[in-house]
């Protein structure tokens, strides 16, 4: 299996301290900010200093094992229910991408089972599940990246939307894990990158992580997409997920349902690159996703508008859902699958 | 006919002086620059002081009569030669807008018509000529509204991309000619408009135009135009255009295709609004339509990436060609056509 090294690190562990790469400080400066407070990782999530659906998960996971070390050395007896406040809050962060509610549930259910031992005891248990957690991550990545390669031929135009990269996981990404596998194994690959707005990933996060890692990529603005797949530049569109609903109805970043109608359109194969935590088994299909809506204020900040009479609202959904037939297939941990496979692999 | 007063006015000829709304300044500020030097109108054409196909028609137009008047009082019998020289230099400015090479024709065609009169002479049926484009504009402005309102229903949302507005024309607009005229005549819609990266001219002048005359506008990001759609809050799109092929295909602003494609696959009607002079007869179909390419600072242009060691490029057309079969229809001065009405009505 190929080892991949990249010149940055999204998410650490020391010394029972959590240390997340600023992505709001990309671009320009490559920075880390250091947690012991696991309020201030639910503020982290919120305002996108991490992101992407693994990378939160990963996050939350540590936030937990950061509460459990505060409701321990100060509580005592209350840990349990504090634990559970906590793990609440931190839950309801943000609300579309599973992966959050998937790990907290799973460290929320390992103290459960263990409730009768002390709480020290849990603690540990808390602490080694956050970095199962981390490590797994890394590997799915792994893995997605050598099964998506596996579609990427020599040669091919790749098109990717937001940042599903080392940036959004512990690990290489899961489109762009496919990606760097593809290009690190030796294919000739041309990369675009949608800019990705509001919150500009593809342009901030996405190019720096590609250019950072060595590899060339090239901008495109969100609306430019039919522009370029009309001149035959693109041969696959990869995107990742935020939740993968049952009949494979995908919620991802805002503007991945643009791409997917225009791939169609062109005949251009399009995938969804994300890891079995993802998928989740309570979502039949795209009606039960929630969908996050932000504030104007990503859209229109500095503006100020002179000598208005009328109203300006702002219309800004985080994530769109993409109905499954629109998709080519899923590249997961456990293969590339079709929308039918789903239920099979996953419930 | 409904009288429509807009709080501004995009070109002004006054005292052989031509006067710009400057469109870099908008939202924040509502300046007007005064030129005397038609190099510096060039200058403003090709920065988007002014911009928008029938307003930089009208603005070259106004060019000429500036060349005119300087070439009369220095040169005296120079006056063809460099008024040539100085037409070709106007219709060089832009290449894909056919308005502006459509009103240097307009123009040169009649100091040609015109050669064996006195400079003096030719001088007055240049500036009549241009002040005659600018009324014009006026009046395709104000009947393409009239004929256009009537495809709007009351409670229609209307999405457009762009500004092809008050801003765009010397008049009240093309696509925003429509929806004043359905707005100011008693029509409740909801207005969405795409905020046009990378200048932005959604965010940025259609938006601020819109407030400015008094009505509600709710400005989307252009990658949640799939979104917008699959929500079941468009009934509509309408927009303008650069240039129009004889089979109909239709070049416009970056983005445009993206949404034709995007309207097609949820059944919403996709129009484009323009004059008689956006018709290129010498434009077989699209592939006869030149594309500007222009700057990637328009989109990375602030941005450092830190310790970066791949390339990055940026793909950045200022245009698209949106197929013929895609428009639904073409809101004009002489009616509602569809592709095959456009050789009858304009070769």
């Amino acid at each position: 299996m190929l080892t991949i090294d990249l010149p940055f690190r999204t998410i650490e562990w020391k010394d029972r301290r959590l240390i997340l790469l600023n992505q709001q400080a990309l671009p320009e400066k490559l920075e880390y900010l250091e947690y012991t407070d696991y309020r201030k990782v639910i503020g982290a999530i919120k305002d996108l200093t991490v992101r992407g659906a693994p990378a939160i998960g990963v996050a939350a996971a540590y936030a937990l094992s950061l509460a459990s070390a505060e409701f321990l050395e100060s509580v005592g007896k209350g840990y349990f229910k504090l634990m559970k406040k906590a793990s609440e809050e931190i839950a309801d962060a943000r609300p579309t991408a599973v992966n959050l509610r998937w790990a907290v549930e799973r460290i929320t259910g390992l103290i459960k089972e263990n409730a009768d031992k002390p709480a020290e005891e849990i603690d540990k248990l808390v602490v080694r599940e956050a970095k199962t957690i981390e490590r797994e991550d890394v590997e799915l990545c792994q893995k997605i990246g050598e099964y998506g390669a596996g579609l990427i031929n020599n040669g091919d135009g790749v098109l990717t939307h937001c940042n599903a990269g080392a940036l959004a996981t512990a690990g290489i990404g899961t489109a762009l894990g496919v990606i760097y596998t593809a290009a690190f194994s030796g294919k000739n690959i041309r990369i675009y990158s949608g800019e990705t707005r509001p919150v500009d990933q593809g342009r901030r996060l996405t190019v720096w992580e590609l250019a950072a890692s060595g590899l060339d990529v090239a901008l495109i603005c969100d609306n430019m997409v039919a522009s370029l797949l009309s001149a035959g530049k693109v041969d696959k569109v990869i995107v990742g997920a935020d939740r993968i609903a049952l009949n494979g109805d995908t919620a991802n970043k805002i503007g991945t349902l643009n791409i997917a109608i225009i791939a169609k359109n062109y005949g251009v194969p399009f995938y969804v690159a994300a890891p079995y935590s993802t998928f989740d088994k309570r979502a039949k299909d795209g009606n039960d996703i929630p969908i996050e809506f932000r504030s104007g204020k990503e859209i229109v900040n500095k503006e100020k508008y002179e000598g208005i009479k009328g109203r300006i609202d702002v219309y800004n959904p985080a994530f769109d859902i993409t109905p499954s037939d629109l998709i080519s297939g899923f590249i997961t941990d456990k293969g590339i699958l079709n929308a039918g496979d789903i239920s099979a692999k996953f419930v």
